[in-house]
């Protein structure tokens, strides 16, 4: 292992566990899941969150929900299978890798019955086999993510200089992602390398990725990190700190712009106008070619109540105010410096129709 | 009285009291200032904050610490009253309405004394006299600062329509100032007079001030108000939701630099690349001539943990994490619309030498 063994999302003895992000920093609980109902709350209440991460859970959710199915036949298999599927898939609507993931077990499943005989009868042993396809599918994708993770790491880690000061915001670390996670990758594989990164954090309102998990996890990787506010983001870029933005995303359209973490618009805005370049690293399994641009990507919104009272010991605003609480935001492709995959680095003009 | 009848200093009865803004909107307290110490702290704890309250605050404060001095001679009042300046002046280093109100007692203290004849015993009665020389300019400051408002706001109308979505930062309203606030001052006269804005309030981590302070002084006037977190203005401006960015300002250096709340320099670069008219209120006693630019004005760091436990019912960020907290950012004029005085619009080339 390297600088940081944390898994947002373990499998083993044959149990999903995953990390409770919503208690982290002040506990670090592995909580079990043990059926599609567990996965959705998880996935909804972002226990578990961070685009590859939520793909992952979710590829394994529907094993876990479907193992054991005490379907008849293959079209009561398959019927339940869509059912767990398109239930999952409406526990977050902005983060791509949910529906990626889940389609992806479908032509698994797909490709699996093409060269299988039907059953009349489904016995136990055989919902075992079919559902091992699931299970397979889902370390296929977690291994993958992971692969991306260390690719992304070596990309980005191209971009940047030792000692430069780095700014992010929300959580794209290990706790997003399977391995070093998407745009701290290359921080952590510069501190494995001595670079001496010195990271600002964006506090990241009003859940708090930044604080609770970024500041967290790199601390614990020895990375020295300074927790800002959001609001300070703008200062520490005219202080001269900040030689570079890394961000993840969650849904990257074909024209490059990209749906994250509400905030990170600003944030690019703000480098733009500071000439601090700003790169935003995708695994391929975060663009959705089906988006022609940041309209076609439906923004979540959430409810108000963690704005005005979530995490407070008393409320903090006016009881009955009126809020607006979306979970991403788009950045405009005009704001992106490059595109970092595991593929390689993307730079404008962005075209990811194919 | 108008729609607003919330005072942040109140001097009633001989009393100098104070709302602490530090408990709302949980608790509408008013707490006595007996001494330059409570007064100190208060200023400090941003119990009364705002840069208009801060310089009424101060100006009473001079008083109520020395209204029972027991100086043998007027040197021996002169030292303490100086000696109070100092300290008051040093409870928080960027508002210059802090500073310039004292200065103001100063000077008031120096007419008196150069004509009134020194005394070789000043009796109690003398200290009366002397003394309601200190009150009668506090009151005379805190008029000046009603009529600014009154001003600041007709003149700030001038540039809005009615039905105009209107961004703000931090507060500055009626418990900044006194009357309408600076900022807040056009939105309550417009108001009164049916413009149906509708006001988006950044909640201003880490102290709330526009969830807390913002967001409750616009509802209780029945003003249309959504709050939301700080990384969020850019979406609402990108959704064409904001026609006019509004705020207050600590400090302006003579080319048009502007101290205000950490934040207001991203509000205004994000303003000016989403094509929004950003609009500063600079009561003149807010305008620091001898600041060249903004790097002449100090800019107040504050404890840490502010942004990693304060309010909340547990730490949200890790233990010992590295945090920078300034309490206020400089926005480049550039980036400055129009700066609104009590005395008129201000349009760039912005030039306050004189």
């Amino acid at each position: 292992m390297g600088l940081s063994n944390i898994r947002p999302v373990l499998f083993q003895d044959g149990r999903l566990l995953i990390l409770d992000q919503t208690q982290l920093p002040n506990k670090e609980d592995y909580r079990e899941l043990k059926n599609a109902d567990d996965v959705w709350q998880a996935i909804r209440q972002l226990q578990v969150r961070g685009a590859p991460a939520i793909g992952v859970a979710a590829a394994y959710g529907l094993y876990i929900a479907l193992r054991d199915s005490k379907a008849g036949g293959i079209p009561e298999f398959l019927n339940s299978f869509r059912s767990v599927k398109t239930f999952l898939a409406g526990a977050r609507p902005t983060a791509v890798n949910l529906q990626w993931a889940l389609d992806r077990q479908e032509s698994r499943l797909a490709r699996y019955f093409a060269v299988h005989p039907d059953h009349d009868v489904l016995t136990g042993c055989d919902i075992g086999e079919i559902t091992s396809v699931l299970l397979n599918e889902a370390e296929d994708i977690a291994r993958e993510e992971e692969q991306a993770s260390k690719a992304m790491g070596e990309y980005g880690l191209n971009l940047l200089k030792p000692g430069m000061g780095l700014l992010t915001h929300c959580n794209a670390g290990a706790l997003a992602a399977i391995g070093y996670g998407t745009a701290l990758a290359p921080i952590y594989l510069g501190q494995e390398r001595g670079y001496s990164f010195k990271v600002f954090a964006d506090e990241t309102r009003p859940l708090l990725q930044g604080a609770r998990l970024t500041a967290w996890e790199l601390m614990n990787a020895g990375v020295d990190v300074t927790l800002i506010c959001d609001n300070m983001a703008s200062a520490a870029m005219k202080n001269g700190w900040i030689q570079a933005v890394l961000t993840g995303c969650d849904r990257m359209a074909a024209n490059g712009d990209a749906a994250n973490k509400i905030g990170t618009s600003g944030v690019a805005i703000l480098a733009n106008a500071y000439h601090i370049p700003f790169y935003i690293f995708v695994p391929t399994s975060t663009i959705d070619k089906n988006a022609m641009s940041g309209c076609d990507i439906p923004i979540e919104l959430r409810d108000g109540e963690e704005i005005r009272s979530l995490w407070y010991s008393k409320p903090m605003a006016p009881e009955g105010v009126k809020t607006w609480n979306p979970a991403f935001d788009v950045t405009d492709h005009a704001y992106i410096t490059a595109v970092i995959t595991e593929k390689g680095i993307v730079y404008p003009p962005y075209d990811f129709h194919n």
